[in-house]
């Protein structure tokens, strides 16, 4: 599976960055996870593939757990999509999906880690493995 | 405010213990925050003062937002609370309330960074600052 993460081109603290490069080297026996920055609507929108199945992130998305996620996931796997876009930030854009983190409002590096933790701790369930570290 | 921050006596990576002085460093000038690592159950129960409101941090507690978050805050220290506990962790114990981060599981270092995001954003909200960082 190929995830691209997009949030917008704001600063985010060096401890966040630390955390995603983290997990992407952890994610990376599990799928291909890349973060891409962008300035606005209209070049985001030309950057997501078409192919792309497209989920925003919003405080006012659908709940879920983290077994969900998992389910969520190997779905996905399993109808076919090869290419998921996951797009945090204030935004409007037609997508397949909107999904909430959290009912908070958090820090775009706190988002961005709260969701790379979730995909890899989907990983884990998908794969029967113990959520070690 | 006293707020003392409660989590079990596991490891937490590099990256959130940064995340957490950080927040720490900005919070000094709002409130007295701590962070206290428990063994277990009775531990914890024997170190909470008896004078603390107690706080249960559960992924099947209340659901809020950051402004609910800022108003719960403000409205303990308007009726003479000056002592919160926060504690995090699968445990049973008496408290005041049960409250929710999200509704997804988070490793230990995640789910208290993002509290402490989120009492830092309570006291930007309380003070009306700007939540520039």
């Amino acid at each position: 599976m190929n995830i691209r993460v997009y949030i917008p081109d704001e600063k985010i603290e060096g401890f966040y960055i630390d955390a995603l490069k983290e997990y992407e080297k952890r994610l990376a026996r599990y799928c291909k996870i890349e973060l891409i920055r962008f300035k606005d609507n209209k070049q985001l929108d030309n950057t997501v593939p078409d192919k792309s199945y497209r989920i925003l992130l919003s405080p006012s998305g659908k709940r879920v757990t983290s077994e969900e996620v998992a389910k969520y996931i190997s779905a996905l796997g399993l109808s076919g999509v090869s290419d998921i876009a996951i797009i945090i930030g204030n935004i409007t854009l037609a997508c397949n999906d909107r999904l909430a983190l959290s009912s908070l409002d958090m820090a775009l590096g706190l988002q961005t880690t709260a969701l790379y933790e979730q995909i890899y701790r989907a990983y884990r369930i998908i794969n029967n493995h113990a959520y070690h570290k």
